[in-house]
């Protein structure tokens, strides 16, 4: 359940539904449902608390949750988290990502080549600042204004340190507010212990987003600061028993995005025209890794990674798909929009003050669908080899060089200050570029450039000329010389002048479709993505003026807490209990792939208590991007690790049903005996328990 | 454009919806809208003019249409119509697919294994029956009474010779009236000349559904009566010139499926419910089949046919899934429903006739949604190697020794005495099976099983046991006999005996799952297909009370005339002319496949006259089922060959719009000089000129 593929365009989201149900929402760290929690559960968390979990939580920028387990910079997060690093890591015949890995001492403690850590450092409400930028502004204008205030407040809150700080401007309750968030960055992250693949995501996606589960699910980095493990007081302590049923759990991590307060009008376009033809994209790419995969071992490790993000991304596509799909829900965001709708019109002076932002919505939603699929091929490269390395190397490279020689606020966001030491890791990481995938992956990318776009649209003809996908692939492939990590240093370092010079097919290819790239993009910031913004404020305005600030704001992939309980659910009136133990994981095992277990947990069968939670299930409100996100108990002590969440749980993108809606969790108990019993590591054990090396 | 993977369930069909526009309309040729002909063209067909129609036009039984265009039985229809036929003859390094087929004289026309022709003999109202044997029955007792009635009906009409006669009841208006179609049924059908994929497909997936176009997308077969060409004295005869823009137009052949009478409550089920998964599902396995074919040259082969029919399929889905969420059209739909159902409900005479079929509807439809992914996975067999050979060899012979020895009325349909020679023919066919390709289906197929059902599914359990899918799927494959068709042909003689003696794997899982699969059928058709009907014939019944018989039944693969004018239409605000020609042809290729031509008209190039005209475009309704329609004039002459529709043509399935709806056609005049001066065939050219040898 990781963020990944999310083609939820930015700025799209909106302000929470009106009243909360118990257990839902996700908090931000500086507006807690303090009322709610104490009535509910007897439980007001100190000051201190607050201050503990704000900063004991990571994010990874990649996209997942984390939290400092150990004063010695050690981080907990999830195996599937840790994909990225571990398949880069693999060199030769070694193979992390399927065999684990573990660091006996320090030294053996490798850096991955691009993970980044984030700690929450503070959050400052600027929304007088952004209002006051865009008031009386529409389309490229607002852009504009937008950018430009953002850059400023970005470059004044990173005070030039942008590899200690990383500051972002978050719109919260979709433009009701405005807040800058500032982060302390860590880049220099090393890899302490990875079990298994066929532990970590045991029953691998017959059993991805279902329960009972049985995953060890678990990667520990280290965080490490001028070559030594990072200083890190505030952490959460380990609790080796892990919760009982009924336990009060909160999580805080970074859910990715929710779309709970976006009206029906937006929705619907969404699932029509984006979710539907994304949900075929990527089902599609499925099946080419698939038959990619079964070629033999190596081919394998060089498209698991991007099979697992896809085969989870469908389910998430399916969940969605059902939940827009169904009678219900739709007639519940029907009604909700009316009521709103109607109570803005109600009065001349709220008429006066609102307008009708509902069919200035509209209209922008039309446009959207107008431009989607050109913005998809085009400008999120899904046409050009999105899904490979080269391609992207190559357009960050021809984009940053461009970039950095307007001034901060005139930027693209990616490319502002504050962004590029992440955009620059990424860039020059070593990571590993099997030719042969990325020329499978190219082809089936241009593929599909030609047939949504038609082989007569002068893009795809600039682009492939005489040639076929495959050929062209073949062609860019073989002669760029970008899977070299220096070669995209030079580049990097050469800036616009290297980048004019170059004559890297790939380079070529990024340089001649820029132009149109950026026109789409361009045209769908101003005509589909300011102008809902925009309303989307308004609506936003309102319902604040109707119901106040009670509710939260959508996901936005920053810092949220929710607070629950250890419990399960009813599945076709049959109970579910909340927890899994060893023995039914041995159970289940069947030796084929995948539910096959490694030698390791086979090996240490007899040593193991088989009365031993395994994973467990709450009723938190998480999303995608939670995952690796630590399960803490009234204490702010560790009790588990978020790695899914169950199959209704998908519905919560678009509303928080607590009756099945659950968050699953590995138990610290099982991550305790698995380290000590089964990989032997009793200084990793020592540590979790103790809180220091 | 083939009739392939249509998931839509037999009888959903429904009346036509109420007024008719100019050009709409798949009539049946006891319908015929004289009225509209004569005003809008002046024009009225004579007796003699119908009675040539109806003969002359033909129906591939597997899901094409056709037309006899000699007096010696010589068939026109399309290559992909004869897909299979040219894979199936290719052996060894022959690929007719690829390479086209010429016979220079009769002894060469090799008989096709499987492709059996219907000529339409006669239409027979049968509603009474129909309606005294389901009176006052619901669910699985409407379900058993429809069966007996339908297979005494035909058993009569068979009379004993169901080598010579095929009878079936059909639905019309969606259970407004019941006919009994009788053909006359060819079995010895044999190649004549196919040209070379990449002319009949010019353009390949890119170009599908698109205009301006360049195929020469034909097939030439011979029907044989006892060993020598049929005598079919009622044929096209063949007009060189082709028509002209403006020209009156009709189409003849058997649109496959329509829905544009099903209520909203219908079509939001199937968008939501069946669309969607299935165009996720067809996905995925482009995508396996895509990679799949880059392993080389045989590969390509073995997938090529399944490949292209996924890729059409996928077309349409987008377009069907475009339709149904285009707000017009949904408020359309709703507000026809709701007319329609204020009407029933008017007077207390109304209200009681009628009753209330549409919470039925509502109610079958939910339930439909209950068990679609169990139907789909084991009774259509998704989940079973459907797109591969064998499983459904074996599930056919499994089906087969069990209903034959059933009485006919108790069978099912498929297995009735009237359609056993289809199926016998179909099983004991010599089509080429590959091991590893069809490995690579199955293993699919059965990984989509566990997914769908979960792997805690008994059926799951019990078909995959301990071992993986790819692990079971090459179980089956190696151990199967069924490649053979002459094992296929003994355990069909042996019947019931020899199935439940056989030891052959994939009989074995076809035995084991045929008891689920019958279930989740039964249930399926007794809960959802029943009521459903049920519903609809009481609609049907209302619409006709209230409008009278004005309109047109819904598509049902039998045979119908529509009938338009040569027209271009406007695209975004540019004219699209209704002509290409050869010229345009020569511009357009690239030398890179799909716009690579063959060697003979690279060839022949300096020979042709390159204003004539290649393809041209009608506003003629048709819809998938239509493909090999001839295109034919006032005179009942032949002047083109309905291959295609364009992109807007999808939402025909829907709804007509004249405005840019249109059938794609190769003209006659291209045809003629393909065959005279590309393929140098004089003997084939003089036949079609004169109209016999």
């Amino acid at each position: 359940m990781k963020q990944m593929f999310g083609i939820a365009l930015a700025g799209l989201l909106a302000a929470g539904a009106g009243a909360v149900m118990a257990n839902e929402g996700m908090w931000t760290m500086d507006h807690l449902p303090v009322k709610q929690m104490q009535q509910e559960y007897g439980f007001t968390p100190s000051a201190q608390w607050i201050d503990l979990v704000q900063h004991a939580a990571l994010r990874l920028a990649e996209g997942c949750s984390g939290s400092f387990v150990s004063a010695n910079g050690l981080v907990m997060t999830n195996h599937h988290c840790a994909n990225s690093c571990l398949s880069q890591l693999s060199k030769g015949h070694e193979d992390y990502m399927s065999n684990g890995y573990v660091a006996l001492k320090q030294e053996d403690e490798p850096k991955c080549p691009d993970v980044e850590l984030n700690q929450l450092e503070s959050i400052t409400d600027v929304t007088a600042q952004v209002n006051a930028a865009t008031a009386g502004k529409a389309g490229a204008e607002r852009v504009k204004a937008e950018r430009e205030v953002d850059s400023k407040l970005e470059q004044s809150c990173v005070n030039g340190d942008a590899k200690t700080w990383r500051c972002d401007v978050i719109t919260l309750y979709n433009g009701g507010r405005y807040a800058l968030y500032k982060y302390r960055r860590y880049q220099d992250v090393r890899l302490v212990f990875a079990p298994e693949q066929s532990i970590a995501f045991f029953g691998g996606d017959p059993d991805n987003f279902n329960f009972p589960r049985y995953d060890l699910d678990v990667t520990f980095f280290r965080a490490y600061v001028g070559g030594k493990p990072a200083n890190t007081p505030k952490f959460f302590k380990f609790d080796p028993q892990g919760p009982k049923a009924g336990d009060m759990t909160f999580v805080v991590g970074n859910p990715g995005s929710t779309r709970r307060g976006l009206t029906w009008t937006e929705l619907s376009a969404l699932r029509d025209f984006q979710l539907v033809p994304v949900f075929g994209m990527l089902s599609e790419l499925r099946g080419v890794l698939w038959q990619y995969a079964r070629d033999g071992a190596q081919q394998a490790k060089e498209s698991q990674e991007l099979q697992f993000g896809i085969e989870n991304s469908i389910k998430v596509y399916n969940g969605w798909l059902q939940t827009l799909a169904d009678d219900n829900f739709v007639q519940h965001k029907q009604e909700q929009d009316a009521a709103l709708r109607q109570w803005m019109a109600a009065t001349a002076q709220r008429r006066a003050a609102y307008g009708d932002p509902w069919t200035e919505l509209a209209h922008a939603q039309q446009r959207g669908q107008q431009l989607s699929t050109r913005y998809m091929m085009l400008e999120r490269g899904i046409g050009l080899g999105q899904f490979g390395e080269l391609f992207n190397d190559a357009r960050i490279l021809v984009r940053a060089a461009a970039e950095r020689t307007k001034p901060d606020g005139e930027r693209l966001p990616d490319f502002r200050e504050a962004n590029l030491p992440a955009v620059q890791q990424a860039v020059e990481s070593n990571v590993p570029v099997y030719p042969r995938y990325e020329q499978t992956l190219l082809a089936w990318s241009l593929g599909r450039l030609r047939q949504s776009l038609g082989a007569d649209d002068p893009t795809v003809h600039e682009v492939l000329g005489k040639q076929s996908p495959e050929q062209l692939a073949q062609q860019l492939v073989s002669g760029t010389k970008l899977a070299d990590p220096a070669v995209r240093k030079q580049l990097w370092d050469g800036g616009e002048k290297a980048i004019q010079a170059s004559s890297d097919p790939m380079i070529v290819l990024a340089r001649e479709v820029d132009p149109e790239s950026r026109k789409i993009r361009k045209a769908y910031e101003d005509e589909v993505k300011a102008p809902t913004d925009k309303a989307n404020e308004t609506i936003a305005k309102a319902r604040f003026d109707r119901d106040g600030m009670s509710s939260y704001p959508d996901a936005t992939f920053t810092q949220r807490l929710s607070y629950g309980k250890v419990v399960g659910w009813n599945e076709n009136g049959a109970p579910v209990p909340p927890f899994t133990h060893f023995a039914g994981l041995y159970k289940r095992a069947t030796g084929a792939d995948p539910f096959k277990l490694p030698d390791s947990w086979i090996k240490a069968q007899s040593s193991l208590d088989m009365s031993t939670p395994m994973d467990f299930v709450t009723d938190n409100d998480i999303i995608g991007g939670n995952s690796g996100s630590p399960v803490i108990d009234r204490q702010g002590h560790a009790v588990g690790l978020i790695f899914d969440g169950n199959i209704h749980s998908l519905g919560g993108d678009f509303v928080y049903d607590g009756s099945n809606n659950r968050a699953v969790a590995v138990d610290t108990a099982a991550l305790v005996a698995a380290v000590r019993k089964v990989y032997k590591l009793p200084r990793l054990a020592d540590e979790l328990i103790q809180g220091h090396l």
